[in-house]
């Protein structure tokens, strides 16, 4: 079959691959679309470590088309969406139920072969089945959907705080989504016009530049979620919270940059700066806000490509009006 | 009577003033011992906002000498602590319960006359009556010990976890026996010997330099507390900190200071960095803990002087074997 | 001045009473708009303990007429509601921050003369000042949405979760629109064809009969919210919730009813109980919501009525088609 | 090889069975210890459902003899404890986290062949390694130890809180030294002599009888823990609860009884009825603090003995000094 490979740091190509075969407790999937995600992009510059070679695609959704001996619980046919961190079960984090932070997690088209492929074979614990609603296409969102929502958790919106997204990528407009759904009044910073125009279709207001915020909201944001992944934002955060305000951080910055704090000014206005790392237990819940509607893919998701076009993608920076780009052929 | 006064940043003189007169719904108390805190040598310096002239000392107990107009509950001659901090009631963050973090706070001993002095009269519902059981000289520690108890609730350890201590001051020691008291095993970093021997009297294992930290505990700790208010001290809290563990700034740093944090390794670690600011709520439970002995606050009392040896004491650094200077006479 | 006065159990009078002079620290409000509410009806009948010879009325919302002595940060001319919950701030509760549960609550219209009255004099802290937004008809319904905010922070629902909320009476009304702001889908009870109209203009889906829901949502609600305080409901509040759910209980019983419940039931499934008595720190937030139109007071406002319909109005059962009664004459 | 088994209802007896096989992903553990548990006693009265013919015994430690396919991780010889919970990882409450909750939760020893066997197979994720110092002994009061955990991390008691312990079996003494670790006063409840002695040796003030616990705290304990599951002390529990306490559940009683609360009462004190079910991602924890010996387990093993014993204890009552009961031969 075709597959989108990551061959070593640098070099990704579009291959025939032979067929996964789904191991003991396997299942295997008939790929119906996969997100293209930062993450790849990081992936292929080195930036972030996956294990290649290495089918890449973390964010799909499929068919059932085997099942691996022992599997129980699902069926072939059965539309699932794939939940792609894995963990051990028995580390101390794992121990503690901070699934999430296990330390030897292997994540699905990072560290074992993903979705960029007509086929992958997974954990069938790992796959999240479908209500009849929700269309597969939508259903390749639910992956950084439900890392938003662990984002959310973590944030704790009351209703009637107001919060400051910083980022239109799919992770702020699906965050402000999230706030907008637990009453929150959302400002969204991005200094792209088209993701505004979605932004504000989505019940935001918006904003080109932090520090353009501070003018709109003068005493602050209750909550500030970083979704851009900059050492900028990231220093914007803080200043950006209200008293008592908490910043969450989401967007992922290079290993080993730094970004600079005032201790004095976080304490004596009691500003905590708290992490959101992927998402525990969270896809199940993610999958249902999507059947019902309250959360939105369909504006999100700007394109759909085959998988001969991941290649250049990949090696180019997203569009300025790109949001989620799907690879469905 | 005699009052030790800051009379500008830069000038504090022990002198004779006018005896305080309580206003209406105040307490007069007769001190009979008040401690001397880092934040007074900050003021003195002008690192922390004060609103000279005003009588320093914010931790303080003594008896109740008369009352103002319409309050009740109180008699005269009970014994009572001081909680210095009083909130508006009115600001947003009054109305939402964070009081600590008032907008209108007005600190005694800060902000309007305090402790440093024969009398002080201050708002009755700040008095914090003392049980039977607990000495003048302990209670003095109670405010202190109000912002270590708040700095717990907001670590909320676990029988069990690990706590990295940074900083062997009264602050250090009295979040140690509170750690200990809460089932956590605790080591503290502080460079002096004294101190360390202290530490260890109150259960800790303890360290000279966090670098040694890390190799006691390679794992890191569930909670590290820094107070210490260095830049170094904070800028290594991270690091010493397990996947999944909080770090809870307690100490001062100085207003404008920054410190480098590394945004990637606290995501995907997942270490919160968490404030705690003063008192709220927590000082009634603090004079409780003295009384029933579960914190010590004996062997962290260190010296006890006159009022007329304030001016040296605040112009000079403490000593390397000094925890609480208490002014008893 | 004409007052509405509980003279003593089971005798309601409107009647001439003397202006109230602000004492020091307090206020002077010339009432706009006072609601009527079950526990006016409940301390008429003797079920609750009032302090009788007193004004009833402690739902309401008026304009500053005059300031007590040493009142600051208010002004004659100032638009606000009354928070009638007036707690000691010493006693153990008031000193864990738990002001609702204060030994020595003192509330306006319950245990001093309230807003059923052209004037009404309060500590000018309890005092919350209206948004320009805001109407004072509005604002009169701040004090009910107060007591539902505290318990949706106590249910803490997150967006796309379940609640069924029994009675549709004000507070189940008000919980309803809270729920909704939160993203959550709502199933609302109630025997009365026009609370339904409401309930589903509103946002909720709505049956008759308990007994009903179950067959709705069968795998129950992640949250049920009492807000009919009725045995039967009371009862029925644990069966409708699903594993893991939590029930808040916010309507008031009869002292001495009992209830069963079925502990095996309740710990298999863990589903907690939880309580929510009346409005601490919440009513500023409450304020808030109804300025921004987050919350609708006006679909809740069924009549309003002159002080000389009191005694007719308290000593009847509310009407079928009433939800908020407001005096506003 | 010879197992204690339960071959229907009523029906318990020592025989002859087949040693078990490892499946793949399953571990093979020859049994060191085993303990007798009330669940087991519920479980031959029918009590409790569990799926016989089966082999009881879910409290338990061993070493590993042999490893199915696929198991990494784990060597043999390695000395493990059990986790008997087996959650599937895929039910809307697995999906949450809520692996206790589980719908299709399988235990080892009640659903699956347990630990009164010489052998036990089942799944390597549920084998939690042992460290150095812990005996093979003390390792199986980890089971309980981990739901005590659970119901403490529940309960979140504060140092300096008190709390009332209803019972004093091993729940209750564990619960004890729990919360005694996390610093609170411990007033624990049991009519046998011995198990107060055993109590008093750990920290704790004891008494006879429910009613006498309300002489010695008048004002109640923050934290009441049912640990009896007999309905007059669950009854009883929220009685002896303080102003804003909480009540935890953690005690068993028969499906189908119930129990009267006060509504009123537990609303206008804010007193939650919260449930502790079974030990979710507390295991690990629990074999820590045994390890390090912040919970002793020795005081609590009353008595070994061999498996062909196990006959007549389960059909008796527990002795009134007997506390853990371990089969080791
Ligand atoms: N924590 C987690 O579990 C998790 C999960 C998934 C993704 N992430 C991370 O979340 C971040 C967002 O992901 P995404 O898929 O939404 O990315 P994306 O589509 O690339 O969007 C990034 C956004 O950040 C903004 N941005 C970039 N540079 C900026 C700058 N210098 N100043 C201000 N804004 C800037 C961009 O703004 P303009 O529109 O102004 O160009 C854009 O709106 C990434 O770092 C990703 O790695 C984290
Ligand atoms: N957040 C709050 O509400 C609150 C309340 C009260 C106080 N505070 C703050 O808490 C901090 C501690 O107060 P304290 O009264 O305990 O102060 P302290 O007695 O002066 O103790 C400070 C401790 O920090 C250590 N330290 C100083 N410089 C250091 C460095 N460069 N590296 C490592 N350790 C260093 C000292 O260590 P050595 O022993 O090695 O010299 C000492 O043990 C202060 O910043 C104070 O302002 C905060
Ligand atoms: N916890 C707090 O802080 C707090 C604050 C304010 C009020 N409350 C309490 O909250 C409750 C509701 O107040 P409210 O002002 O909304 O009262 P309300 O207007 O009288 O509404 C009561 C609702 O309960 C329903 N109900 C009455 N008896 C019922 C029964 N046997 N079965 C089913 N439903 C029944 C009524 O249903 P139908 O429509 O079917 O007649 C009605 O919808 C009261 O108990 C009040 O005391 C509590
Ligand atoms: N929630 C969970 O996950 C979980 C886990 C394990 C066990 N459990 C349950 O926890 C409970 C305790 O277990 P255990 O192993 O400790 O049981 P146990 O050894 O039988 O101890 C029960 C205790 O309850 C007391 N008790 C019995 N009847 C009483 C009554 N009428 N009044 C007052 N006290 C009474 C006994 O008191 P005397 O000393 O006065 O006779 C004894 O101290 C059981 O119900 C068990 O099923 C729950
Ligand atoms: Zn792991
Ligand atoms: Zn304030
Ligand atoms: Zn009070
Ligand atoms: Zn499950």
């Amino acid at each position: 079959m075709q597959a989108g490979r990551l061959i070593e740091v640098g070099q990704f190509e579009v291959m025939e691959v032979p067929e996964p075969v789904p191991a003991p407790g396997e299942v295997l999937v008939r790929v119906a679309a996969a997100g293209i995600c930062g993450t790849d992009r990081h992936l292929l510059r080195g930036e972030f470590l996956g294990t290649p070679p290495v089918v890449l695609g973390h964010e799909f959704s499929g068919v059932v088309e085997a099942l691996g001996e022992g599997v129980t619980g699902l069926q072939v046919g059965d539309r699932v969406a794939c939940d792609p961190n894995i963990a051990c079960g028995a580390c101390p984090s794992c121990l503690r139920g901070r699934i999430n932070l296990c330390e030897r997690l292997v994540a699905v088209g990072v560290n074992r072969d993903g979705g960029f492929a007509e086929l992958c074979a997974f954990p069938a614990h790992r796959a999240v089945p479908l209500p009849a609603g929700l269309g597969l296409r939508e259903a390749a969102l639910s992956e950084p959907l439900a890392c938003c929502l662990h984002a959310l958790d973590i944030a704790a919106p009351r209703p009637g705080e107001r919060a400051i997204i910083l980022g239109g990528g799919v992770i702020g407009l699906l965050c402000l989504q999230l706030c907008r759904l637990a009453g929150a009044e959302v400002l969204l910073v991005t200094r792209s016009p088209d993701r505004r125009r979605i932004a504000e279709g989505l019940g935001a207001r918006t904003v080109a530049l932090a520090e353009e915020a501070r003018g709109v909201w003068p005493r602050g944001a209750d909550l500030v979620l970083e979704c851009a992944g900059v050492a900028e934002t990231v220093a914007e955060s803080p200043r950006l919270a209200a008293r008592g305000g908490r910043v969450v951080i989401v967007g992922v910055l290079a290993r080993g940059e730094t970004v600079a704090i005032e201790p004095f000014d976080l304490l004596v206005r009691e500003v905590d700066l708290r992490m959101a790392f992927v998402n525990p237990f969270t896809q199940g819940r993610a999958v249902q806000l999507l059947a019902s509607g309250a959360i939105e893919a369909d504006p999100l998701i700007t394109r759909e490509v085959g998988r001969e076009e991941l290649p250049g993608l990949l090696a180019a920076r997203p569009g300025p009006s790109e949001v989620k780009v799907l690879v469905t052929g």
